[in-house]
């Protein structure tokens, strides 16, 4: 597997978001709710919104869940492995985003109801959103998979970060939650 | 730094957990408890045991949490940096176990009583426990660095990892619970 070069790529941390279809948010938050953009991501167009929602588990929740815009054409729940023993659900499924066929049922609660998806809540694989521009110059091409290292005293190369086109101004890796506080 | 083959190790994962000494286990559980053995761990001598206390944190508390013997001379809590923003706490250092001097305070609840630590909140560095012979058999010295491979489709590779030689039958790396979800 090619191992990019640290000086090629910055790291972001993704937590457990939400995104939305717009019915869903509809039902989660009622037919005059607007997703109003609170702070832009780095993924051109994207955005943190002002919703939140909590995910149901058959042993916990999980609390104040940042839903992110804009809306897609199915919703779709992303979660790290610790957070998938917080909740007490098994067999979340590890898949790029939008891959959803067979992945695990979940239930949100909005501000003015709730919502049972059949699937749709998956553990993210890592992944480098790469603009066509520089994917060129590393030759790399989508869907490839790529080393990266990061952290200090706690150094780690995380192996099959799946490339992905996407328009951002630099490499970006995106880590979950488990991910970068295992490598700091 | 050395890549040990992975037919080399074992892996296992170690979730926060607190070593007590026999005074503090005092204050905690009053003069009359005894510290009964629940199950051997792989380091021979070490077990967890049926006693379990309460972290206190500025943000939230971390309950049920394991405490291990035989009594240490110092005593020692183990978390995870997710465990650490769980609690709402920072700068806690990322430390071998014992190494103690200048970690973070840390508050515990025991069934009889509380507990306030000036030091002793650490990040366990991960680690490889060895044997005397299987040290002498793969070139390694106590407190040398290693790297070892792990996990399947997140598959990552873990550099740092110290070497300590212990009571062990085979070779075992101790990853906390961020680096075992981070690698599965």
């Amino acid at each position: 597997m090619v191992e990019l070069k640290q000086d090629n790529y910055r790291v972001e941390t993704s937590a457990r978001h939400v995104h939305l279809s717009q019915k869903d948010f509809t039902t989660l938050f009622g037919p005059s709710a607007e997703l109003a953009i609170v702070k832009p991501l780095t993924v051109q167009g994207e955005f943190k919104s002002d919703k939140t929602v909590t995910i149901v588990g058959p042993k916990r929740n999980l609390e104040r869940v940042a839903v992110l815009g804009p809306f897609r054409q199915k919703s779709q729940v992303e979660i790290s492995v610790t957070d998938s023993y917080t909740l007490g659900v098994k067999d979340v499924p590890v898949r790029m985003s939008g891959d959803l066929q067979g992945s695990a049922p979940v239930t949100l609660l909005g501000a003015e109801g709730s919502l049972s998806l059949q699937e749709g809540l998956i553990i993210a694989q890592r992944h480098l959103h790469v603009n066509r521009m520089d994917m060129e110059k590393l030759g790399l091409h989508n869907g490839d998979a790529v080393s990266i290292t990061v952290g200090k005293m706690r150094q780690a190369t995380f192996h099959n970060v799946v490339v992905r086109e996407s328009n951002v101004d630099f490499p970006t890796v995106h880590l979950d939650t488990d991910e970068a506080n295992a490598a700091c």
